[in-house]
């Protein structure tokens, strides 16, 4: 039987690049498997994709009745709605260990690492399975991606060792301009939605019942949100209401300075102040530092949650 | 900080020689990690343990600040009772994926194979750790158990060569043998409680809220078990009762007849006309060629309950 390879919702490059390089390891060992994807592709997505020579995978929702091997996370809330009609023959991630259950065996990949893809080349490794040019390319992005460039507290020696045999790979001798580039164009926000912005590269969390979104933009400086911050602040506000969401958050992140500025909309007013020991001042606060959701924002806030 | 490895409550084979095996590997890659248990070890484990000189690892049920590393499963009621206060720093299972979730990122090596210490020994291989002789006598010995000398369904290729490559690093010629003789110490009953037969190898499932207790005795003739079945009988009827349970089922199981006579007490009457196609009769029922517990018995129970 077939398998799809599919991502988290609203797709970031590792769940996009991650699905189509995992789907070519498992075709090359005769598993035979899908690329899919739950959203639109971002415009670093397709940054990254055209320069490699891809199209982006089949947009596909529904998966009842199909064999699924997730991408980039072990969360019911960022799994397709009917994954409990679909068989999941395997998760390769790098987050907490999140609520998906399964009635049958299946293989997980899950290391402390900083990107998806970094795993799927030890999967690679492990398989003995040579990696093509294009898709070394892609998976270096995806990394570079994650990591921020290395800057990122969730990188580890793993993720610099696999850029640096990626690179070689692809035969891309700087992959450091390559990903100043890719975050460029990541930082063009002018003539974007307010709502698209926000949900760029948004999670739902369940933090012990309640729902929490977090929303990250990752920017090379954060001027480009002096005009939009007040309707960024609308429109958090917003999704909290139609979501029924505990939280809203905006990390609104400059990868230069190397901190986020944080925009909150909560039922409790003095969350920052107990996850990060930090109020917010009229919904906004300065962490930083803190460049990573998993690593720096979410376990804090998951605290406050439990306690 | 120090880790401690644990297997399962009740621990098995597979649970007490993976803790052992997988803290040697863990302080060979400098990361300082003690094995533990969460009960006795069998008569079973206990012929291995002295048969390549190992003492059972420290009994130890509470976890509650300490870095935990997962052997055998990832469910919530098979873990340490406290395990919500420690931290799961990694997870090493060949069980379908459990309830266990955590708030920092970690490493699950979890593949579709017949035993945890397959997993194990590719752990070894990742790491390029030399495995001494002993820990692959344990090892080779514990794959043995859980794959019933490769009879069962669950038992994969990669078991197979596992044992193979474990055999020759031990210096066992005849690895069959040796698992005859290791069933045969298995196969003792005589002069044992009854409860502790039935807890022997037990393991309580939540199964869409219910709760299911699935004991199991692998033996190499039924006929140990024609003086005790009604005391057995009787047992199993005041488990039920005293944890409040939906269902108790006790697998019987002759390995060489290669089929599980089950006593079963159930809330559902038609539970095994249900589940398996095969009423029972007075509470026993005979399942042919059904040796696994986790891929012939556990699935379609767990359909059933989500039916």
């Amino acid at each position: 039987m077939s398998m799809y390879v599919v991502g988290h919702k609203i797709p970031d490059s590792d769940s996009i690049c991650g699905a189509i390089a995992l789907s070519y390891l498992k075709n090359q060992i005769g598993e035979p498997a899908t690329p899919a994807r739950l959203g639109d592709v971002s415009p670093e997505t397709a940054f990254i994709l055209e320069k490699f020579g891809f199209e982006a995978p089949e947009f596909k929702e529904s998966y009842a009745g199909e064999d699924v091997y997730i991408v980039d996370h072990s969360e019911l809330t960022q799994a397709p709605d009917d994954i409990s009609e679909a068989t999941i023959v395997g998760i390769v991630d790098h987050h907490k260990l999140g609520d998906l259950t399964t009635a049958t065996p299946l293989e997980c990949w899950i290391r402390p690492v900083g990107c998806s893809n970094t795993i799927i080349k030890m999967m690679y490794d492990f398989h003995n399975v040579e990696i093509p040019k294009n898709i070394a390319g892609i998976m270096m992005c995806a990394i570079l991606s994650d990591t921020v460039i290395f800057k990122s507290p969730t990188c580890t020696t793993a993720d610099i060792k696999c850029v640096e045999a990626l690179a070689e790979i692809a035969g891309v001798e700087d992959f450091k301009a390559l990903g100043m580039e890719m975050f460029k164009v990541k930082s063009a926000v002018e003539g974007t939605p307010v709502r698209d912005l926000v949900m760029r590269d948004f999670k739902d969390f369940n933090m012990n019942g309640s729902k929490v979104g977090i929303g990250q933009l990752e920017v090379i400086d954060l001027a480009v949100f002096d005009d939009i911050k007040a309707d960024l602040e609308a429109d958090i506000a917003a999704m909290k209401a139609e979501g029924e969401r505990h939280t809203m958050m905006l990390l609104l992140t400059d990868i230069m300075k190397e901190g986020s500025e944080v925009l909150v909309i909560s039922d409790n007013h003095s969350l920052t102040e107990q996850a990060y020991g930090k109020a917010s001042v009229e919904g906004r606060v300065w962490l930083d530092g803190v460049l990573s959701r998993k690593k720096q924002v979410v376990p804090n806030l998951q605290k406050v949650f439990e306690a």
